[in-house]
């Protein structure tokens, strides 16, 4: 029986995201050369899907409004797998029309982040997905209603007992399952992934010589391993200090510590041309931009015109293949679903 | 060349939406006796999508937030495709969080429709499309402002020019794309159509019975064709009048006559199961609810528990294929592309 779902599930959802794409790459590897190995940057793996029907219970719950008090605002709604898993906005909107207070990072290849939020507050993907649920100025909601509204919807009722084996919903079992399919969300077979693997034509000259200019001049100091960046907390401005409007204080809001005041955790540079605007207050309209900012507060260079535009043209080669599945169908709600609350009062009587 | 996109896009888009259903369906009616004709109701022909590209150009069109000031709103904000086209919300949540005045009917089939609205103030979907975008408690924008943003997307310039054939783009073009891809989004192989194309074990007895009640007791009247209503305007309180809080006065507001006040659009009941709260002001929480005050108001009748639960029966057998594709991915914005102006002011400092 398990097998079974296993094998329904696989071929209309894993197969999108995982197969083909391995299949393709080593194909190429094989016959055009051999690959770099001693390089900062790994490429990607593509997602080893081990639960396929947790996987697509998580889907449907990242893309469900029902998780939030106004029944508007889902996961997808501030992370856009059309758009590269962000909101595209300088701070987000939430509940309410609620201004975020900071940058909605990507949740493409966020599994390999060594912990979650720009401050590093939650651990893992699970203990973050909790969060933007019971978040006033996101979703709005809280855990128990939540839950109370998945309880009520008979499709999930159902699917909730096929993947975990038990009548009873949990915020745990929720947070699991989208946690799950958060983890699907890697892009692997960029075209500098393509390069790494030995595939030389995979790069233009330009390219290639970003590249060498962001290994050279430092970038990869911070910016480095499978995920380009998302695995340490790092200074923003140490060369000379980052002039923003936020109140974001970064990791020191977690540990505490002076020394910690604005850390923030290194972002992924992964499809990094879908993500703008940059940095933890959106404040960098434009991928040039960021880099000219990066190169003089953390390492001291102003790039000349030329360098810039190989370093972006270079970034941009990280682009890689984006969540493919069908648009997630539903469940609709039962009798005794409550109703969504977008609004306090009543409409206005004529 | 034509050909060759259209053989590209037809793989990836259309197969899905269209070319499965109707094999199966036709084989299916071929094995299991005749079609039902002489019924009120008939079935729901699957989507002939005649210019693949187009479609595949209104599609993203369809789920591109960028459309709206705050960059944060699409139709499918309103008219999600998860969800049967709708939001599920009494009245729609728009820019900055705007309470709107009327519930948002589904977009599916909305191709049948004999004109768009409640009250039919567009002709067609191509009219209608253009509404939203500049309509300040929706999408916020204006016409200019939409088509000089698409302007600045270099993903966008591309597809426009390889279907449009031409560099400029237009809000004509704009409502032509967004249009052709909503006449694809029809739901055919329903139950019920299944059963009227011969099938006969497509419905139970309580549906069959719901279904001769729908017809004897009158709703057909009103409620008929392809998707069962959608083509007429109606009294809303023919034998009685309806008690509600909205403003809303139905078609009279195109007409200007007052035989007209409460004439609404009969919306159609395809997937109607998906398409709560009902009404044109969501008043009505369940099917249950929405048929008990249709036999009253409109046919002066007060069906028993039994008959209730036989035509709410009958109206989920009319449950079609949703709409299947894969989740679009949008163009990245460039350098010179306007930023969203979610928000009035800036943010404000510490
Ligand atoms: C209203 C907008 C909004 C909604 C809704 C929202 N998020 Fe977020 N998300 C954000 C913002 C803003 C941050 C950054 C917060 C911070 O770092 O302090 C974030 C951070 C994250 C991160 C951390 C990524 C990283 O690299 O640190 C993940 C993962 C994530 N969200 C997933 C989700 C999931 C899953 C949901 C739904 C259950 C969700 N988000 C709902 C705006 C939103
Ligand atoms: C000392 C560590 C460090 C170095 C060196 C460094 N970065 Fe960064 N980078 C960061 C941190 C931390 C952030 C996040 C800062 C913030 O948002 O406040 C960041 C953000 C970015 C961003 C924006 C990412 C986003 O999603 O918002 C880009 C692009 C970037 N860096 C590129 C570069 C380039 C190019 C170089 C070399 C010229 C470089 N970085 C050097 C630590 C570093
Ligand atoms: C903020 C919510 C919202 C957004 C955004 C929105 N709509 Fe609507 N839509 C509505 C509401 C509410 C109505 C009903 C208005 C009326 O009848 O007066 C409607 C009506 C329609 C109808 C008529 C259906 C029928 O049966 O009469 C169509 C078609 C439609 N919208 C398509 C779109 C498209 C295409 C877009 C994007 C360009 C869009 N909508 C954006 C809320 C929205
Ligand atoms: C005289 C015309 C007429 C008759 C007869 C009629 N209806 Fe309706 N129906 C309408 C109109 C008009 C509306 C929309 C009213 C509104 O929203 O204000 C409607 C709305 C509905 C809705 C809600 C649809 C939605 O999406 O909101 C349902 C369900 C429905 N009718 C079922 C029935 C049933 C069942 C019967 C028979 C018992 C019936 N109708 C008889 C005209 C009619
Ligand atoms: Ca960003
Ligand atoms: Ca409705």
């Amino acid at each position: 029986m398990k097998h079974k779902i296993f094998t329904l599930v696989l071929t209309t959802l894993v197969a999108a995201l995982v197969g083909c794409g391995q299949k393709a790459d080593s194909a190429k590897t094989a016959a055009l050369g051999k690959p770099m190995t001693d390089e900062p940057i790994q490429p990607i793996n593509a997602a080893n899907v081990s639960n396929p029907a947790l996987v697509q219970l998580g889907m449907q719950l990242y893309f469900d409004p029902r998780l939030s008090k106004s029944g508007f605002i889902s996961c997808n709604s501030c992370h856009n797998l059309s758009m590269g898993g962000t909101d595209n906005l300088k701070t987000s909107i939430g509940h309410k029309w609620n201004q975020g207070p900071i940058n909605a990072p990507t949740v493409l290849n966020s599994s390999l982040n060594v912990a979650q939020f720009w401050d590093g507050r939650a651990a893992d993907l699970k203990e973050q997905a909790g969060g933007p649920i019971a978040n006033p100025g996101e979703m709005g909601f809280t855990h128990e209603l939540a839950v109370k509204t998945l309880a009520t919807i008979p499709g999930y009722v159902e699917e909730f007992k096929k993947v975990f084996g038990t009548d009873k919903i949990t915020i745990d079992e929720v947070t699991k399952a989208i946690a799950a399919f958060e983890e699907t969300l890697v892009t692997p077979n960029s075209r500098f992934d393509q390069w790494l693997k030995g595939d030389k034509n995979a790069l233009t000259a330009q390219e290639v010589q970003g590249y060498e200019l962001f290994k050279n001049s430092g970038c990869v100091a911070c910016h480095n391993g499978p995920a380009v960046g998302g695995n340490s907390f790092q200074k923003m401005g140490v060369v000379e200090p980052y002039k923003g409007d936020s109140k974001a204080e970064g990791r020191a809001a977690v540990t505490g510590k002076d020394a910690d005041r604005f850390n923030f955790k290194v972002p992924t540079l992964r499809n990094i041309e879908m993500t703008y605007p940059y940095f933890h207050d959106g404040e960098a309209k434009t991928l040039s931009q960021a880099v000219e900012i990066m190169g003089r507060i953390q390492l001291g260079r102003n790039f000349s015109k030329e360098e810039n535009a190989d370093i972006v043209a270079f970034l941009k080669s990280l682009t890689g293949d984006q969540p493919s599945f069908k648009l997630p169908q539903l469940p609709p709600s039962g009798p005794d679903t409550p109703s969504p609350q977008p609004f306090d009062a009543k409409p206005v009587k004529k």
